[in-house]
């Protein structure tokens, strides 16, 4: 009987982070404070856990996982299953082989608790009482507060003010974990009440996000600021993702030719495909980012150093970035409304070791909608922009007439997601606006 | 390195369904006509696929599952792991050792697939065009959606009002499968402007769903009508739960103490008991069935002859009934708002084989809220009773202070329900009744 779940038992869970750094071919550029001013480098540094910090800039290749951190990756679903999508072959007509990392079978239905919980481990041993964050779909936001759960942790989520009203499951679920979430740009916070004076409406971002909640947590006591992608460290603790899919791909007797994720901050991309950076290096294969073109940062974008995040109170960093004026439109994929990429992709980018392609959130839905009919699987709107990724390279392997092997990140489940699908596939969609 | 999850592979998903009819102590009692009617049984007949008529009455113990349907059991996720709750033994600080059946993992979030896609593969094998079934919270009407997207079947579905308004995320998930949902009572049915007549609030029921469905596939040519529960057929594809449970336990070396579903039409309950009740007629364990006070039929119903729907399109059926008037209150578990158990459940219950206990959705939403807070797992409220027994069983082991093997089946996860977690745990609720 032919399984399309490639699983992995679970003394095969990677015991082991993967740290890219070293693969590089060029230094990661590294971040600067602006001329003239106080460190925000140095304020930043005092809201984040020092462990984090050292894990941002750590040499070695390799880093041991803490066995209780092993153990909550059991608890939450890794490893997680590869999955060959047959049904999706056969509908394409292609002679094309696609698998997808199936990261929506989680708890939290996305990848994010593979840092979340790391996160939140350093954060309980380091003494703080308890953590603020920003999100984008609530996906982040979410498995913050399923962490804070796991270690007794108070939990502040902005979020931006479109997902806030989009999306209230996330909250709510976020809710029952015993989180607080807040809208973005903010009424409590100086940066928000700034951008609120510029422009009333501000739908918010996740960059808005970032600016709340530096604020906050530099005042309150006890309280440390966490990142949801960007950082090196939310990349390395992803590398659970790519380690797994090296080891299942082996187990198939597959070689990829291509990886494909969508990409916001780029911790699902980066934790899926560092692993396969010498690879890629040598010319093994391929990787592909695929974005919004409401955020085309790679595409459009230009690679300089910028802050993160509108009210610059973090460092400037080199990114490929849109400009922190940018203000996403509303639409539907929470995830990728961001100005800028992290630095590591866009290094990767700028090097042209990673193509990357921006679709239209029409078409994007569309492909999730013909995924969810013919695999019977729910994807996340950012999870649809890989899948449409999927699509083209499956066509092309066709127009060639050759075999192809795309392995995609399945980054996350869309059941939170359906009043995205209902205004784009079925209704009159006064935020589709890209 | 311990894992919570014992899975089994592939090549163990169960290759038959067990049909419990040749077990049970006592003839299970036949549909009857009211006297002096034309038959309702053979109205009935007309519209049900001939092969699911046979297997309501087979009298062999096992059937051969067709490769077809084998081949979608893996593709939706079966076999699903059964899942050590350890997290949560501590918290209740419990000798008792607690597993969960994981069918919130199978793609659609419930156990519903493992019949839908069965029943839709001898729909289309008898040459229906289409299919109209009526659900309770939706789980049901998703998966039927789901299954008619996999073998290109029309899909109509009737949703108590109620649901309707409370669930809309349940209709657009199947409306992406393709499926058109309807409110019950529906003014396109003779039964549904009857009770609207009589009540123009009506908020619907899943048996005011069964006379609109009925009625339509009774006046649409080339439909048949679907039922996800009550009917010996659901309960014989859903035995791959309990099939698969027997193994797992084995493996983890366990002998259950009791086995412990929520009910509604008893279509999971049955799955996952039915083959263990060879042991239970032994009293080598117990089976708890977990209903809501809002529609209390096992622990304060009759046992007697009623239709299964007010507009009394069906026959009579011999089962625990609260009367074919009986409106459940508006409240937030869609799943268990029926007045009537089914004819296999309610005979085990008679015959004193089956425990039974009703809990009020105040307590059982927070025990929900404490289940995702230590495990990180959120469930559907329907399996939030399920939670509630094990708690309760768990708390007697302590008392009496011996080990105590619980199992329980895990129905579904709560991600479309969110709604309800908010009324009831943190809103101001007015449909909080019961």
């Amino acid at each position: 009987m032919y399984s399309p779940h490639i699983r992995l038992d679970a003394k095969d869970v990677p015991r082991r982070w993967y740290n890219s750094r070293k693969d590089l071919p060029e230094e990661l550029p590294p971040p600067r404070d602006p001329e003239g001013t106080d460190s925000r480098i140095q304020k930043i540094r005092e809201i984040t856990p020092k462990t984090l910090q050292e894990q941002d800039v750590m040499e070695e290749r390799w880093l041991d996982i803490p066995e209780e951190i092993l153990e909550k990756y059991l608890v939450i679903g890794r490893p997680t299953p590869l999955y060959r999508a047959r049904n999706l072959e056969r509908y394409l007509d292609t002679p094309a082989r696609i698998y997808f990392k199936r990261e929506d079978l989680l708890c939290t239905g996305s990848f994010k608790p593979n840092t979340s919980l790391a996160q939140a481990y350093y954060v309980k041993k380091e003494g703080y009482k308890g953590v603020v964050t920003q999100t984008g779909a609530g996906q982040w936001g979410t498995s913050v507060a399923l962490a804070c759960a796991q270690y007794g942790l108070s939990c502040t989520v902005f979020m931006p003010e479109v997902s806030f009203n989009q999306k209230p499951y996330r909250r709510i679920h976020s809710q029952i974990f015993g989180a607080e979430f807040l809208p973005s740009p903010s009424r409590h916070t100086k940066s928000g009440r700034a951008l609120l004076e510029k422009m009333p409406d501000h739908p918010g971002s996740v960059n808005s996000g970032i600016s709340d909640a530096l604020e906050f947590a530099m005042e309150n006591e006890g309280i440390c600021y966490l990142n949801g992608s960007n950082a090196m460290h939310t990349l390395l603790h992803n590398t659970v993702i790519g380690l797994e899919t090296e080891v299942q791909l082996k187990l198939a007797g597959e070689k990829p030719d291509v990886l494909i994720a969508c990409v916001g901050g780029g911790s699902n991309l980066g934790g899926f495909m560092m692993p396969f950076l010498k690879d890629r290096l040598q010319n093994k294969l391929r990787f592909l980012a695929v974005e919004s073109t409401a955020a085309p940062r790679l595409t459009q974008g230009t690679y300089r150093y910028e802050h993160g995040d509108p009210g610059k109170l973090t460092p400037l960093n080199k990114a490929y970035t849109l400009g922190t004026d940018f203000v996403p439109p509303r639409m539907h994929v929470g995830g990728l409304r961001q100005h800028g990429g992290s630095p590591l992709v866009s290094l990767l980018r700028h090097l042209g070791y990673l193509e990357a392609v921006a679709y239209e959130q029409s078409d994007v839905f569309a492909c999730g909608r013909i995924f969810t009919k013919v695999e019977g699987i729910l994807p996340a709107p950012e999870t649809c922009h890989a899948i449409k990724g999927v699509f083209h390279e499956a066509y092309e392997a066709k127009e060639e007439g050759k075999e192809r092997v795309i392995v995609a990140c399945f980054s996350g489940h869309g059941f939170l997601d359906l009043e995205g699908y209902e205004a784009v596939l079925f209704g009159n969609d006064q935020n589709n606006q890209n």
